[in-house]
């Protein structure tokens, strides 16, 4: 079974929590993807944790958990925070295979994205 | 003139703050928007601020500016700072239109292109 994780830091504001929760069952049913279960895990301030998230994932009988870090830059929150939280699970869940996509940043399409979403009005 | 401005948070980790500024160039190479001129601007932390990004605008001529703010969530910093940074900018610049886009996270492209990205290996 395998599963997808998206990352996203926390925010304080509540809403801004459920904006990325909403996401993930949006991601859940958008095309394209191999995954038989998508869930959500906040890095800070919020719950699910990493370590909570991945968890869940494996108790709803994940193999590999893949992670998605829902993050802009490559700050200390990609580049450390995120990876020493997933050393973290593989040592807790050494039978599951735990692997990362780049983060949302790196994506190719955001250059294209932004030129589009330049047109639109706020 | 039209100008586009790209507003980030702004990081303490220098090489984050240099990928906006490179995503910035990209994004001013990229087919598919109608600006004369692209630059970036920072929220908190580093510089230019968004006050400097604008008058950057102003003195290339810029009588429309158009902001992007390159957040994923609808948190305080989209919903109250920059619109209060942009209310003061129309004050300092009564001759230049300024208006905002909808933030980053807030595309409609996002779920498909996490869809794509959860296919890559980080």
């Amino acid at each position: 079974m395998d599963a997808l994780l998206l990352v996203a830091h926390g925010s304080r504001k509540p809403g801004s929590n459920d904006e990325i929760r909403a996401l993930a069952e949006r991601l859940a049913q958008t095309p394209g993807h191999r995954f038989d279960w998508v869930d959500c895990a906040f890095l800070e301030i919020t719950e699910p944790s990493i370590s909570e998230g991945v968890l869940g994932c494996v108790r709803k009988g994940a193999k590999h958990i893949t992670v998605l870090p829902y993050f802009l830059a490559a700050g200390r929150h990609v580049v450390e925070d995120i990876p020493a939280e997933l050393e973290k699970a593989r040592r807790d869940h050494p039978q599951v295979r735990i692997t990362s996509t780049p983060y949302l940043g790196a994506a190719r399409e955001i250059p294209g994205l932004l030129a589009r979403l330049s047109q639109e009005t706020g």
